[in-house]
Order: structure tokens, then sequence, then C-alpha cells
């Protein structure tokens, strides 16, 4: 079984890497302290008079996530020189976690349309409402966060991020359902919602260290590449039979006709047979029950999903080479194995 | 007809003021050049490569609103001594009105229980997630405009009020459909979702114009005020039968159960029938058609929306006595004119 949870491919581009899903264990050890600094400020910082938002944020925010991100920017802040101990690159983590969990909360958000086909989601518990709005509260003390950090540099950064996000965020909306949308629209989809928050939170490691330029570059080039790498994992997983089989939710973007790279090349390489069947899946959305079975047998037919990994594995090398400017260390090996990590996820 | 187009109050508390509607054409004439600088920037800084952003952003942002929290800003900082034809001052008012667009943006979102009475809102033309993407975009280039302006004292007063504004919705959720809400509460939610936006938008004029902290203190006051009594008129505005006349919509506040001041006042005032009536229909919900003129009937009886419109004068007074630090000049009087007319408002 390949470590990485897809069903085997034919072209064996997906294989075991043994460890690798110890990649994080070993990353969340080199930064311990810091992150728990990181994790009290985080529940400090969305405390508020007002109950329903800790209630609200600790469902997600505190609820025990992996903290990918900010790890990335305890480690690369760390690679850069920046003390163990230190306060700010701890801040910043918190505020990117603020950033990605406001983000998460806004996803939530369920449209009138998608509610009448009952497709209620994790907001279920608290509403539509309620998740705009803690998000906003997020966002906002994620400012604050760096506001008090006090350096214009790492707030350009942050900023630029958030409104990069949200101009992948809308630009999938409006690709949803449209099997018309490019690869360029997909990857452009995917470098705004996933990898400009990867790459600002590894970039601003490089400013709290004071680095030359041409490091906050690499560390740039590490996080955006590691984050496309990782949503075209996360692509491919939505599709992934192993992933049934363990018990998690699969089809997700199926059922909400999100143009994702497996469909792409399913719906390119496939006949047009298929491709109606795609169109009526995804575009005018009349799904019948045996549809992402079907869908999962023309991705494997067509090698959909080996090669949507393996994409993700040229982001990963490219994410890998930009790390070679840096000296070996414990925190430059962590954050090569974090590339692993991203591409074999077997959870 | 009094001016503030409420039907007439038996108790005399609200008045006409001759000339109250032209205050906001003076004030624009005022700072006309610097507004219409602010306006060509909020339409360069929503484009974006993904169309739907600058598209559903016109329909809110670019579509001719008064534009009075810009104007705020841009007057304060005049009034402040801060040169026309300045750019900081237009940045910031910029920033201000992105904050405010983003904020409508979100309340616009619909809950999936609203949807369910078939309450769909403005945003029906573009649906729930799109309000709430486009909305973080506009967040984030506000961010941008104020991480441009480089004033860490500015991104200070501008974050603190936007984590403050979603603390205030948030309250507002939560403490809807509550009959049980104190007065207390009520102004804790239009402190966070109307004042305080007002009071940094006024604030910062002070701090552009690099004024001591007093004149930002009095800013701070006089937008704090005005914020408070704005939004006592809208709440009684929401029930005034000169509204419908008029061709306006009104009720939505109590479509949607939510608990203002003139709900406060006809039900703390109230027999045990009339509480049990506002129980049923804004906490069970159950609303028939002839509900809205029962309200209304309630509130005359018990003097609330002319009360409703009397403490909005408290703090138009308050906002009067903190701009008297300043000495007279063609922008105090726009800035005290704006009082009334906030107050005395008739369309």
């Amino acid at each position: 079984m390949p470590a990485n949870g897809l069903s085997a491919p034919q072209d064996g581009a997906t294989h075991s890497v043994p460890g690798a899903e110890d990649a994080l264990s070993a990353l969340t050890a080199l930064v311990r302290t810091d992150l728990e600094a990181c994790n009290r400020l985080i529940v400090e910082r969305m405390q508020s008079p007002v109950a329903l938002i800790p209630q609200l944020a600790a469902h997600i925010v505190a609820a025990g996530g992996k903290r990918l991100r900010p790890l990335l920017t305890l480690a690369a802040a760390r690679l850069c020189g920046y003390p163990a101990g230190g306060h700010r690159h701890v801040a910043l983590a918190a505020c990117v976690e603020f950033i990605h969990t406001a983000t998460l909360l806004h996803d939530d958000v369920v449209d009138e349309s998608a509610l009448r086909r009952g497709q209620a989601s994790a907001n279920a518990l608290f509403g539509n409402k309620a998740s705009v709005l803690v998000g906003d509260f997020l966002f906002a003390r994620a400012f604050r966060l760096m506001v008090q950090d006090g350096s214009l540099k790492v707030l350009a950064i942050l900023s630029e991020a958030a409104a990069t996000i949200a101009e992948g965020e809308v630009l999938q909306l409006v690709t949803q359902n449209d099997t018309t949308t490019t690869e360029a629209q997909y990857l452009q989809v995917i470098e705004g919602k996933t990898a400009a928050l990867f790459a600002a939170a590894t970039r601003v490691g490089a400013v709290v260290a004071d680095r030359p330029e041409a490091e906050e570059a690499a560390l740039d080039a590490y996080g955006r590449n590691l984050g496309i790498a990782f949503q075209l994992v996360d692509d491919a997983l939505d599709y992934a039979a192993e992933q049934e089989r363990l018990g998690k939710t699969i089809g997700d973007d199926f059922r909400e006709g999100k143009i994702t790279m497996p469909v792409l090349l399913a719906f390119t390489r496939g006949t047009e047979a298929e491709r109606a069947f795609w169109r009526r899946a995804l575009e005018q959305r009349e799904q019948r029950p045996e549809d992402l079975a079907m869908a999962q047998g023309l991705m494997q037919r067509h090698d959909a999903l080996a090669d949507t990994v393996a994409r993700a594995r040229d982001y990963g090398d490219a994410a890998l080479a930009a790390l070679r400017v840096f000296p070996d260390s414990p925190e430059r090996r962590a954050l090569a194995d974090i590339v692993a990590f991203c591409i074999d996820r077997a959870r």
C-alpha cells in the first residue's frame, strides 16, 4: 500500500517514503518550546467578552490541528538564526494560524444553492453568520498581532497574502462547475487559496531574523512550492479509494463541482462520452449515487491521481531546491522532510 | 411632518431642523477635491484580475453611497490642519470605506434558518460565498492601504476597530431573538458594529495631522457619539410609519428578531400581554402579517420611537461638545451640522 493513501497507481509515480509520517513530529520536537508559546498566545488572543467568539474559535483553532503553518514560521525563523525563545516568530506564527483559521471559517459558509441540495457543512453547529463574523474577528486579531510586531515589511507581506488568498477563493468560486477551466486557472486558484499563506509564513521567518533578500526569496519559494504540492495532494486525496477505506470522507470536491487537477486531467484525456459525464455531474450537477465511483474509475483509467501526485512531487522538488541557499542544519533537514510529509500523507 | 421621517411623537422630542438635510452636501462641498481623489482610489484599489471582485464590489462600494465615513475622515483631518490635496487622509478615507463595505457584505450573509423562512437578502444576486470572499478581499485591501500609509499608530487604531466591529456583530447575533437582552448589551452592540468605525474614522484625522492626544481623543469622542446617535436613529427608522409611506422598506429588524432600542423600550414599558406578543414575534419568531403594525402601535403607545430619538439627541450633544476643543472653522461647523443630519434623516 503506498504511503500516500492513494489507490496503487500503475506508473509508480507514488511511492512510500519510510518515516515521512514522522517528519511532522520531528519538526514539532525541534521547535517545541516556541510552539507551546505560540499555542498559549493563540488561546490568549482569541478571548473576548463575547462568549461565542472563543467558543466557536476553539472549535477550530484550539482543536489541536497539526499547526503546520505556524510550525513553518517557527522553523524558518530558526533556520535563519532567529533565537529560540524569542517572541517575534511566536507572535507571527500565531498570526499565520489565525489567518488560516479565519479562512477555514469563511470557507465553511454555505451558499443558498448548496443548502437547497442539503449540503450543510461543518458550520451547521453555529450557522453561516457566526462563521463569517468570528472569522472576521480572527482576521482582525491577526492584524493586531502584526501591528504589535511593528514591522511594516511583515505587515506588507501578510496583508498582501490575505488579499491574494481572497482572490484565489473567489476565483475558485467562479471556476466551480465550469469544466472549461484551464490548468493555468486552477494553478492560480491554489497559489492563491493555499500557497500564498505558506509563502508568507516562511518568508516572515527570514524577515524577523533580518536576513538578506536572497534568503527571504528562498523561503518564499520554499513555502509557495510546498503549498502548491500540499494542495495538489489534497485534491488527489479527495478522490482516493484508500481514504474511503480508512473511514475518511472523500468526494466533497466532486459533490461541490470543484474543478481540481485530477478532474482536469481525466476530463482532458477522456472520450467525448466521458466528458459528457463530467459535464453532467460537475456543471449541471445532476449526480447519481454511483457517480463518485464512476469518477474514481475514470481517474484510474487516465492516471489522473498518480499524475496529480507526480506534479506535486515536481513542486516538492522545487521547494527542496530553494532550501539549498541555507547551510545544513537540523532546521533545514526538518523543513526538507516536511516536503515528503506533505506529499506522502497516508492519513 | 417632522424632518426625521418618524410618525409625529407626542412629546415633541423630535423636531425639524431646517437645512439639516443640506449638511451632507455642505460637508461634501467642503472636501470635494479630496473626496474625488478618494473615489478614484477606491475604484483603483478594488480592481483584480478576478473579474467577479470589482463587479461585486462596485455593486456596493461604487454605487454612490453617501460616503459618510470617508467624509468624516477627510473633514477631521482638515479640521486638524492637514493640507487639502494631501494624500494620507485620502488613502485612509478609502480604507475606512473599504472596511465599511466589507462589513456590509458580511452582514448580507444569510443564515440557513433565515433562508428557510425565505429571507434572501441583497446578496441574492451573488450568493453567500461571494459576499464573504469579496468582503475579505476588501478587508485585505484596506489593510494594504494602511500599511502603505506607514503609520503604526493608524494601523493600531484601525485594526482594533476591525476587531471591535466583529465583536459587536457577534454580540448582535447572540442577542438576536432574546428579549432578555439588556440596554447595556444593546449599547455594546451598536458601539461595536457602528460607533467603533466612526470613532476610528475621525481619530485618524488627528493622527495624520500629528495633533496632540487631546485632539485625537476629542475626535474619537465625536465619532463614537455620532455613531451611536446614527445607529439609534437607524433603529427607530426601521419602525417609522413615515418611511413606509415614502416607499422605503421598514420592518427588517422586526422580521429578523433584532432587539433594538425601540423594542427594549416598548418591551420594558409594556403589559404582560404585550411582552407575550414581543416574545412570540421576536423570540419564537411566529410572525403574522399584522404583527409589524401591532409592533408600531405598541411603540407609539409607549413613546418608544420618540424616546429612542431623544437618546440619539443626547449622544449627538456629546458629539457636539467634543468638537469644542477646536477653534471655530468651516470644518468644525460642517462636522457639527452632520450631527443634526444624522438625527433628522427624512430620507
